[in-house]
């Protein structure tokens, strides 16, 4: 199934990156938000989806929303010419001269990176997204600072905008609300004319009032749910972009009681068969998931295929599931992890995460086909 | 504190991996296994310390102990010439040629893998560590088919060695027992004289009697705990090899009542400080982490520094702490997330996992110093 890049067959696991699946989503972006122009957010490899697929698949987003400079610049040389925002501005005074070459556009959140702008001889003035902290307590403002933030950058002749983000878009009983930072924002922003930033992708889900004219939609354009369940997204017409594939190298011929991997977590209640997995926590599978996770298991006679439960500690580089409903399975079958059969928030919700931390901790040993 | 290759002042989170305390914990092993020689196990990039590091470090180590041949072939190249076994032996028949060329040693655990073996035609033997599965149930022949097997590939020339692992080496009541797993491993090889591999980091520390020849330190090279709780190994003269360092990037202000970050988990009991780190989950800092996690915060005027605790939930990108302890940290202020001050199992354990999982997932957007 997998081949490195040297022609040999190697360890079988294999992340598939889906490039429609990316266009599909991105699509269904612009149907929430008509109105708004699109921050694709990218940080992290594209949350473990390798920049390359991002670029193929969300070549027609409005710009691209990530951490470091040196990523723009990565961006830049694979040709993208349309905008990049980088989402804490630059860490030291020393990489502005580097954003503006590669004319990104900076968020600013703390009183030093304003002072490193007043200070900086901009050829051309940077598109500045102001931050402001309307109740999430992380990067930004408070409301009593902001305005003069803003007048004292945009009188140093910056393109101003603002900008916010929401603790609990995902969350129903959350606090602060949505309705409350909005509150705080509008408040703030009263005749400080500038476009706004606002919603991330839960925001863009279930905010609508809460759009503003950039969105910075992240994790649904993976096709993975904002909140951790799948459930909240099962209508939403998203498609997942990521599979994580491998196979099975060993099976396991169980005795009732035979106990299996570290701990001896479970315990066979019958005789019965397991199949070992290539593909442990050290690939970014969740050490957390549960008895009961599902596997898909392939079946080569009927083109199918049935899920499987874990059945085990998960190990470094290996997993083991109840092969019971797979009677067919043998050494070399192809089982999937997540992606179209088994959603990648499944695993998480069986793992007390959430999508996003499973994504973007897939491991660098895994290869990535972009297809 | 860190910088790119490329020499500009980039995100502020480092990896520095310290070789002293690797060819320290090495020495240590060679104290509590005198008799065995030493397969240093470094999988997994060396538990994400880098295979560079793991080769300055260690190499005074017998033999190196990894999955993949193309990483055989990185040792190698980096000039290593000691020997090398590949745990899981190779993948696909396809791979013996290359596995030959390097002259590594094959784990051999399946059915599928003596055949070829029994096919191949070798110029030079493998040595073989043939894996019996006395109870693990993972890798390996069962007792009942181990003895067959053996013959098998000692008449076809390979110079055979037994090996097993353990379930349980690391909790006193899980089931199998290392008492349970010897007693099948010595009865099913009696006779059959060959040097023999047994023992984790685990067994190394607390199972004196189930050391064999050749012994395979993992984590406790790392100076980390095989149980994942530190108190284990706090007086087994372990030294921690990786210290993960970031920056504060951005202070709140905080009122009484407010909240934290995502779904406000943390609530402030009185007007306090809160301190934004750059670090999250897609750096590897476990998303699971509690409120109550200790961060070390450096204090530039004492030289020390404080242990301030970890106040609302992981972002992706950035987490946040209780900067009460700390009154003179401002943006720039560097703290240990693991390491010295900071035991990467106290970590684990707070996030109810191991170090091991930590380490392994170590991002690969986190820069790596050797020291």
């Amino acid at each position: 199934m997998s081949s490195s890049a040297n022609g040999l067959n190697n360890r079988p696991i294999l992340a598939s990156i889906h490039t429609d699946a990316f266009q599909h989503n991105l699509n269904r972006v612009r149907e929430l938000a008509p109105e708004s122009k699109i921050w694709a957010v990218i940080k992290s490899r594209a949350y473990g989806h390798s920049f390359d697929a991002a670029l193929q698949g969300l070549s027609s987003t409005d710009g691209f929303a990530l951490l470091n400079v040196q990523n723009a610049q990565l961006l830049r040389e694979q040709g993208w010419q349309g905008r990049i925002l980088l989402l804490e501005g630059v860490f030291h005074e020393n990489e502005l001269a580097l954003a503006e070459k590669l004319s990104c556009d900076l968020v600013i959140h703390c009183e030093e990176q304003v002072r490193w702008l007043e200070a900086y001889k901009a050829h051309k003035p940077f598109n500045v997204f102001l931050k402001m902290n309307s109740g999430m307590n992380r990067l930004g403002f408070r409301p009593a600072a902001y305005r003069t933030v803003f007048h004292r950058l945009h009188s140093a002749g910056y393109k101003m905008h603002h900008m916010t983000h929401f603790a609990n878009a995902d969350h129903v009983n959350g606090l602060p609300t949505v309705g409350s930072q909005m509150e705080v924002f509008n408040e703030t922003i009263e005749g400080l004319d500038a476009p706004t930033s606002l919603a991330n992708s839960a925001a863009i889900l279930w905010h609508r009032n809460a759009l503003g004219d950039w969105v910075r939609p992240g994790i649904i354009l993976y096709g993975v749910s904002p909140t951790g369940l799948y459930a909240d997204i099962e209508h939403a017409h998203l498609k997942p972009v990521m599979q994580l594939q491998s196979e099975i190298i060993e099976i396991q011929e169980l005795k009732k009681g035979d106990r299996v991997g570290y701990g001896g977590r479970y315990e066979a209640p019958e005789d019965m068969r397991i199949g070992i997995i290539a593909c442990g926590y050290a690939d970014g599978y969740p050490r957390h998931a549960q008895d009961g996770t599902p596997v898909w298991v392939s079946d080569a006679n009927s083109g199918g295929g049935v899920i499987c439960p874990i059945a085990g500690r998960i190990s470094m580089d290996m997993l083991s599931i109840d092969l019971r409903k797979a009677p067919e399975a043998k050494i070399g079958t192809t089982v999937e992890l997540w992606g179209e059969k088994v959603p990648v928030d499944v695993v998480a919700h069986m793992s007390h995460t959430i999508g996003y931390e499973l994504l973007c901790a897939l491991a660098p040993r895994v290869p990535i086909i972009v297809k």
